[in-house]
């Protein structure tokens, strides 16, 4: 039993958090850096971008985290520091300072940054403000971190499930910021979770990587993939559960608590994509693979004409079988059956690969819900995937068009 | 010497062409119905969307060009006749009327459509008008038939070369539509040459696709792929050239022409790309291969981030560097430099992959231009490859969001 509880990243025993504004950013209302901590060293483990040009914190958390331990996490806002010249040596610095003030390693530090690439960081900024950031450490701060790493996002995303393992009461916490796979300047996707659950840094990245695979990877808000992703994830084992330390029981119950909560967090990070007015999911059934039902399902909400379509409450279908078709996937098109569901009800569009009569005023009232699946069936096997994403809009080329002014 | 000249497919000798409305689109404004005639049978050749989902003209062209030879195309724009069980049928159909009316075999005719798909095309439409459509044409009709190509297209895309061929004047023209690698609905991008060199289908076909991959190949408006995606090319012959049959010299001259064509026809197309304001165009030198070169500077047009930050005439390289390192080839960041340049001027903004002080106002000015250039130098070699590209408009957003009603 996985039930989601109110609260985030303080909800596992052990951890505090904080946010503030520290000046990064011009508005003094908007929390720009964000602190969580551990009362003990925790099981630790991240998965970053596959893109070349990394955020110079990626690469010193890189660094920290190849012991496997880390008990605090910084992450600032409105600067992605990347691109810059000094940026590792400033990413240290912060490591560093923080490091001094909560009498730990510096190397025990997970450190991210997220905003504008290429303009160098204002690190006074961020030293000053770490004796107050601290001081603001409390078990009530989750959703002051949550607010402190967003950047485009319109809403926060803060969730926590709570399941046993091994009879004790566990929980999972997490804070997390999008507005897409890339935004802005790409300093983008970052998800901080917490656990209390007692589990060996290998076993985490074991569990967090078979995770990403279905949810954090499964997202894409506009095809770009950014220099500064990651999600990292700290566990106290406070929780008392026997320690995992093999891919036992507990562990798969575990990955699944893991993996509900990133749904969650993923879905949130899909419906507030830029410019969104729509979540859009892509479930596709009757694969052959693994593999296929994946890239397939990816490759249909990340078609530009897709998301336009969904704007426009357009059942246009010839395009999602368009986009099935350059996916790069052996996929046999005259097997495709199409629907498209929401909460409004659900209609068929495409069977056997070719259209079918259906009433275009029902797939309009489908279609102007603000959640839309759109349901492909390969009729070739039995592996499943669900891809998620957003409608493409006005807004999000207003958003993009100027963001750096 | 490669000189264009006014004009388009009837400029080279033996060729005639006629644009139509037939009554597939509603507007009988809007020419739908176009043809291109031979004299003789000419050598021929073409290539295809890569997309698994393939219209059905595609199918019939592809096997009636397996012998080498063809003697006119057809194209109907307003119906893609694509995902319609009854489209190869439907185009054989087409085939046979034409093929009556001008006296040929039926297997010497490519077939091409584009518009909507997954509507039944009117089929009684297009014979019904076949004898008219033979009767107008013309030497003067290739402006006719480029009209009845366009879809969403604003601007028609016609145009000829001329240069000489074993002492003779030798001309190639061009009649293609956009306005994108893939449009609403994708029944996209279509290229009909004409050539009166004398080359065999076999050389033909190398011509074309050593000429695509720099040119159809490296264009992009939206990242889709179509379903009817087509470029032929039909040889007359009656230049009188000695007819090329094998790689030499007069080989690599018609590459030339041809490329310098394709060219024009993709900047054309980029240009009128759906929604568009401005022409993007990236180019990579010191790339390491050609396939680094291409592969990167496509990523970088791709971009739904750079080209959303062209139509804001924002110097927001940072995306650029970003689009470079998720391209998936070997490529050193830390050697790149990056320079925005246009009519207006050009401006430095990225120097070893970390940005430099460079004149916001100065930058805005440069990019405000309607062709922009993305230079881009990777220092790591001597290969070199140029993608064209265009903006990220609301209008793009607005095309696409309802474009079946």
């Amino acid at each position: 039993m996985i039930n989601f509880t109110a609260g985030g990243i303080t909800e596992p025993k052990g951890f505090k958090a904080a946010g503030i504004h520290c000046g990064i950013r011009r508005n003094t209302e908007k929390k720009d850096l964000a602190l969580i901590y551990c009362e003990k060293i925790c099981d630790a483990a991240a998965v970053y971008t596959n893109n070349l040009v990394k955020g110079a914190p990626i690469l010193v958390t890189e660094r920290n985290l190849m012991n496997g331990y880390a008990q605090a996490a910084i992450c600032n806002s409105g600067n992605a520091n990347t691109c810059n010249a000094d940026g590792e040596e400033k990413a240290e610095q912060t490591c560093a300072a923080l490091a001094k003030e909560l009498k730990i390693n510096s190397s025990d530090i997970i450190i991210a940054s997220t905003g504008v690439i290429g303009q160098p960081l204002n690190i006074n900024a961020i030293t000053e403000a770490i004796p107050s950031l601290v001081k603001n450490l409390s078990v009530e701060g989750s959703s002051d971190a949550a607010m402190a790493i967003m950047t485009t996002d319109l809403v926060k995303k803060e969730y926590a499930v709570t399941f046993k393992l091994g009879g004790k009461n566990t929980y999972i916490g997490g804070i997390a910021k999008g507005s897409g796979m890339i935004n802005p300047n790409m300093a983008t996707m970052l998800a901080f979770l917490t656990t209390d659950a007692a589990i060996s840094s290998e076993m985490l990245l074991c569990a967090l990587k078979e995770s990403v695979k279905s949810t954090y990877n499964m997202l894409t808000i506009d095809g770009d993939t950014s220099t500064n992703d990651m999600a990292s994830i700290m566990a106290s084992g406070l929780a008392g559960n026997p320690k995992i330390t093999e891919k036992n029981k507990d562990y798969k119950t575990f990955v699944k608590a893991l993996t509900a909560l990133n749904t969650k967090i993923v879905r949130a990070m899909a419906r507030d994509g830029e410019g969104a007015t729509k979540l859009v999911e892509c479930r596709v059934c009757g694969a052959p693979n693994g593999s296929t039902a994946r890239t397939a399902a990816k490759s249909v909400v990340s078609s530009s004409l897709v998301k336009a379509a969904m704007f426009g409450s357009d059942a246009n279908w010839g395009r999602v079988l368009c986009a099935l078709g350059y996916a790069g996937k052996k996929i046999d098109i005259k097997k495709i059956d199409v629907s498209f569901i929401s909460k409004t009800g659900s209609i068929s569009v495409c069977r056997e690969g070719a259209g079918i009569p259906f009433s275009e005023e029902k797939a309009k009232k489908v279609l102007s819900d603000d959640e839309i699946t759109i349901e492909v069936n390969l009729h070739d096997g039995s592996s499943k995937a669900t891809a998620f994403g957003c409608d493409l809009t006005y807004d999000y080329v207003k958003i993009n068009g100027d963001y750096r002014t």
